[in-house]
């Protein structure tokens, strides 16, 4: 197995309720004025925002609001809320949301220190302090709860860059299965897709790491297995505490043990679909993207695929995997094409060039253009 | 999946040559003085002796050394150790060896705060301040460099028992696998053992942990398999590397998620053996009391057993895992019975009643003491 460092401080509090605890963790921790990060408002229908009002109260938070964060969250966005951040000498952050505002938060945290928040994401300048940031997760998919990693659109530039740092670790985070129970089955099999994607970053990079692998598989058949079962049932509880643990679990490091960082390639080339579409969903963007670039893959080295087509879906072959995972997509009513998608050929140039502006595209392969444009004719 | 709280603060660096790191990780951190917690000088031989003083000379980290921790640690020495870390004005602890080394550094670290060290496992006094702790281990087995917690036996009351907190949890651990391979086999089937052992302490306290008990599967194949691989070549680094990572994941949190905190009446009753009988290993006394507790279990409630044999040894009933589990640890050269580890029949009413002075055995059954008596026969 390759060397690592694993380290991963945030702390998780997981099950139905535990938000009533969040304003005496926050007392305790010596916090007492905060800033609430939000999207557009469904954290009043699924109860999360009345559940955290009540918390605060009870731990004597004082507590502004910004709300507004979307999906595929911009860095305008992030910079107006350092912005308020500034002005009202805000001592920790509290996310209440999904990825996006959970990202957009740690572009918060950071940014209240930096001359530019877009600076930290371009490398200009080095993330050196950041804000506690503590959040409510009201959708499994990103991991961002349970990791020190933010992605933000700079709609200007069109570029979806990241950023990662150990200060940007929840203090804690979260996750109550219950405030999942009304979500519409795409945005369910979004994020499953999303966390599936994320182990399959790592899954290929290496197969030494044994251990790392075995637990991968694990994971891999788990979110099938509890999606499948949301698909039936919605408010099935138990499905959506298992997903939504696996989910953090793909992107807590764990998945990663020993898989040398991953490969990323088909997150880079997504974040460009996205970035040209907004409406794109990360997650759906990714259910195309990834089995195209095993197929792609796998004509090269069928070897290193075969493990995956074995130990997730039970076939002997790797095209039979990757059949088997777009059927799965497509009974989930998921895109499986970039024309599903509504990506037109047309597109496809600038998509491209998009792209290439990313210095280095893949680990386990490195892409070139031309190689990328072969790949996106496979996924079209 | 039931409510719970993950939280595990421990950075690891894991890989061959890691140690070099570790005086400069010290310094860093703005320790200057440290206290080197070792055992009978095996770290001499497998080379982590000399990598640390180099590494921490270069770190200009001053030290003194404490050896002669042993197997089944007793609180003497960890007394001993806490006046000497009291008179040195230690300001930090580096233990270097494995479970026992580690586990003593722990009782250690707090120790030099309690009134007396014992309290802290009594009960009588909480812990409320602990020395910052780093590791670096030689023997994985029982996942002490990735948790909190601590097993010291009391020689004088012959009592083995317990402390956990979160001021325990090193700040760093050292995994090279590297180290561990000149260890005789049998040392190593024992922390297999070990880690297997506390994996299934967890596994049968709830079916409800869908991707928790997939990922137990997954590592107790890994463990098996991985031991195997050293039976046969014990300098296969690979297998040395994979089967550390998953000793150390079978007892950091990961393994317990969603499992109410697991049984561990298997673990209190190996405690009552190698109390009275220090020379036998843990390890070796829990691969005989596991499969009976197994057995004695499964006839009151198959179904709960059913999914170990199929999953981890791919049989369809649980006396055929429980069989397919004895085959493997006689494979291993380990003992299936009280009698290969040396009990005689005359002293397992001395057992009883040492087991007995623990306030309760087991969570998924409580054991009354006329049935610890007829699991000691089945193990006998």
């Amino acid at each position: 197995m390759e060397a690592f460092t694993f380290y991963n401080p945030t702390r998780i509090s997981f099950g139905v309720g535990k938000i009533k605890d969040l304003g005496m963790e926050l007392n305790k921790a010596g916090i007492k004025r905060i800033l609430l990060i939000a999207g557009g408002g469904s954290i009043k229908q699924n109860g999360a925002y009345k559940q955290v009002l009540d918390s605060l109260g009870k731990g004597g938070i004082e507590f502004r609001e910004v709300w507004g964060v979307q999906a595929n969250p911009t860095l305008a966005k992030a910079q107006e809320i350092v912005s308020i951040a500034k002005e009202n000498q805000t001592e920790a952050l509290l996310a209440v949301g999904g990825g996006s505002v959970i990202d957009t938060a740690k572009a918060v945290a950071a940014g209240v220190y930096a001359a530019d928040t877009w600076n930290l994401f371009t490398g200009t300048e080095k993330i050196e302090k950041a804000l506690p940031l503590y959040t409510v997760l009201t959708l499994s998919a990103t991991g961002s709860e349970m990791n020190g990693n933010a992605v933000i659109t700079n709609s200007e530039t069109r570029q979806k860059w990241g950023i990662g740092s150990e200060l940007l670790y929840p203090r804690l985070s979260i996750i109550d299965p219950a405030l999942q129970g009304s979500l519409p089955f795409k945005q369910t099999a979004n994020g499953a897709i999303d966390a599936m994607a994320h182990i399959l970053e790592y899954y290929f990079a290496d197969d030494k790491a044994i251990s790392t692998l075995a637990i991968n598989d694990a994971l891999l058949r788990t979110i099938v297995e509890m999606a499948d079962r949301l698909k039936t049932n919605p408010s099935d509880l138990l499905a959506r505490g298992n997903l939504a643990w696996s989910a953090t679990l793909a992107l807590n490091g764990i998945s990663g043990v020993g898989l040398k960082g991953g490969d990323w390639a088909c997150h880079l080339i997504e974040h460009a679909f996205s970035a040209l579409h907004p409406n794109i969903a990360h997650g759906e963007g990714l259910g195309v993207i990834i089995p195209a670039w095993i197929e792609y893959m796998s004509e090269k080295e069928p070897a290193r695929f075969l493990r995956w087509a074995k130990n997730v879906w039970g076939e002997e072959n790797v095209s039979r995997g990757v059949h088997r995972f777009r059927d799965k997509l497509e009974a989930w009513g998921m895109a499986t094409s970039l024309r599903d998608l509504g990506i037109k050929e047309k597109d496809l140039p600038e998509i491209l060039s998009l792209i290439m502006t990313t210095p280095r595209i893949g680990a386990v392969s490195k892409f070139t253009a031309s190689e990328i444009e072969s790949l996106l004719m496979l996924a079209y």
